[in-house]
């Protein structure tokens, strides 16, 4: 398709366009002539998914080619693909080790990722930002008064193990690689407001099962 | 204690405490003379939900104020009360309902509702904000091209209900009703990025049972 029908199906400008491919956002369209390109499918994703990033995820063009790189970088395992990039999605500021209500986080968590036998991210804990993001979390909590201990962790780290496997089935749905890696960058994204909408919802069926209305 | 004691315990200013004072956000010390008040446990509660609601969940002075005075009416029935304080917490735009990406927001929503039986959720649809939140947020997913169905929300909405009865199990330790409801709010400003951090630690441990490392 040429750029016009590009514009027209993703709902993108084309001013737009041309800028994330001037930053390198999205590939090149394939030459038909000397000013004219072709662009296909992989186009019009890859143009959705950073629209979704810079535009909802609020994400710094910069980091986006960041994460971009990784998600197409077939040297890397899927595993690896996958980290990276969700790896490199912005997070909270790194917890300050010697701060008391870190290490209290840290104990608690690291209990509880006992306790479920994910014994592997603790391992690799130290690597992983989401780890470190999540011990941040709960000291934040610790620190305003309202410290979460592994008894508590437990339960929503179990309910959460069970929409994960949700999430990479809906991800194995994909048939490559890149869209696989890609669509797991939506469901960070963009899916996580869906997530809490329904929490809040179902907070608010359960509230009225056990108290009336 | 006195205001000082009440400033080192919770860890905020005094400054700041006077300035919540004035705002009407913490109820006034009982008077012990006629320069002097007295603050209990109940003055640091309330202190630090204000600073979570403040600080970290960035609400406007103004909104904590209506927030809090649902929280204390007990002239309301304990899930009036739960509503009405998280429903006046800020959320996304409102959906335009003519926009064919909302109509098709709306109908998969309540397809879903309707399948894992939140019947009275759906009936009193019109009338929550957090059912116009979800709609909202499958509306921008559809308008970027990534739609959602009720067979992906449905698995993603048993799961979530699973949650709200451990979030409301947490609530009713709590011996008061006012305290149940603050902790409501606690539990929907800050717990969230908690709930999301478990879930990306989750995806990764998942993606490494799936394919390796």
């Amino acid at each position: 398709m040429r750029l016009s029908d590009l514009s027209e199906q993703s709902q993108v400008s084309i001013a737009t366009i041309k800028y994330y491919l001037r930053e390198g956002l999205l590939p090149p369209g394939h030459l038909v002539n000397t000013t004219q390109a072709d662009y296909d499918e992989s186009h019009l994703r890859r143009l959705r998914l950073v629209r979704a990033m810079v535009q909802v995820g609020r994400i710094p063009v910069a980091t986006v080619r960041e994460v971009l790189t990784q998600v197409d970088d077939e040297s890397l395992s899927r595993t690896i693909r996958l980290g990276a990039a969700l790896w490199a999605l912005p997070r909270p500021a790194e917890p300050e080790p010697e701060d008391p209500a870190v290490l209290a986080a840290r104990r608690e968590v690291d209990l509880t990722l006992a306790r479920i036998g994910w014994n592997d991210a603790a391992e690799i804990g130290e690597l992983s930002p989401i780890y470190r993001e999540l011990i941040t979390s709960v000291a934040t909590l610790n620190r305003l008064g309202y410290p979460l201990d592994a008894d508590d962790l437990t339960p929503y780290a179990e309910q959460m193990e069970q929409t994960a496997a949700h999430d990479l089935d809906r991800m194995e749905r994909h048939t490559t690689p890149v869209e696989q890696v890609e669509s797991a960058i939506v469901s960070a994204v963009l899916f996580e407001p869906v997530l809490l909408s329904l929490r809040r919802l179902a907070q608010e069926q359960e509230a009225t099962r056990r108290f009336g209305l």
